[in-house]
């Protein structure tokens, strides 16, 4: 974070209070989190504040390339710091688990997709949605709807 | 279409004039259309219509199983009649072209997830993201944002 806070600087940004925050529950939360959550306190771990403020400060960090966006379902955006290294990510349509995973191992599955396709595809922006091994046992015999 | 009307009336709903413009949207689109696009008219080709009604006769039409819905983008969801088939989908996230695939095709990679990770997905619902073969070309040595 403190590299982060640097960087701010560095391109001319003030690290405002409101800024500083933002940045303190980005690299707080364990998962991507939306701007909303952020705003709200993050369950009681911060003080709440301004969302507009918070989508400001989330838009100039993408910008200056110290965060990214994530579509997890049908909810918002949600943002992690860029300095965690790119992550592909599965969510479940049913209980929305979020899992992370190295894009490292998903290399072959975007490679025979290229060759079969021509597309070259990435699951780190919108993830790949489906059931995670839970509920896909006990999805099995009980249908499974959208 | 007809087919989905008599499925209509058979569970008990009205065909009133505006579900049965809703419809005719439906079938007339070559490809998933949004509540919107529907309400404003598909580009002149139908008058246009109230978008609360046409929300509503789509979430009906969701309801009895005669349509669907995917999530191509960042944009609200887009419906299709369920008679067309399952289609998986990609979305480019540059020229925000949509292809449709046969779900055929892509059983290997859901192969290789559900042996690699143990996920059970899916690309009907939430499309695979990223570049198509054009602009994956254009992109080559000018970078890949988000």
């Amino acid at each position: 974070m403190r590299a982060a806070i640097a960087e701010l600087r560095r391109s001319g940004h003030r690290i405002s209070a409101p800024r500083r925050q933002v940045l303190e529950a980005l690299y707080a939360a364990s998962a991507p989190v939306s701007a909303d959550e952020i705003a709200g306190g993050l369950d009681g771990r911060f003080s709440s504040s301004d969302p507009a403020s918070v989508y400001r400060t989330l838009e100039l960090l993408e910008r200056t390339g110290l965060a990214r966006h994530v579509h997890l379902g049908h909810g918002p955006g949600r943002y992690a710091p860029a300095s965690v290294g790119e992550r592909d990510y599965f969510v479940c349509e049913r209980c929305e688990q979020v899992r992370a995973a190295d894009p490292r191992a998903l290399e072959p599955v975007r490679e025979a997709i290229a060759r079969a396709f021509g597309w070259r595809v990435r699951f780190n922006h919108f993830p790949i949605a489906g059931l995670c091994p839970r509920c896909a046992e006990e999805a099995d015999g009980a249908g499974y709807g959208s």
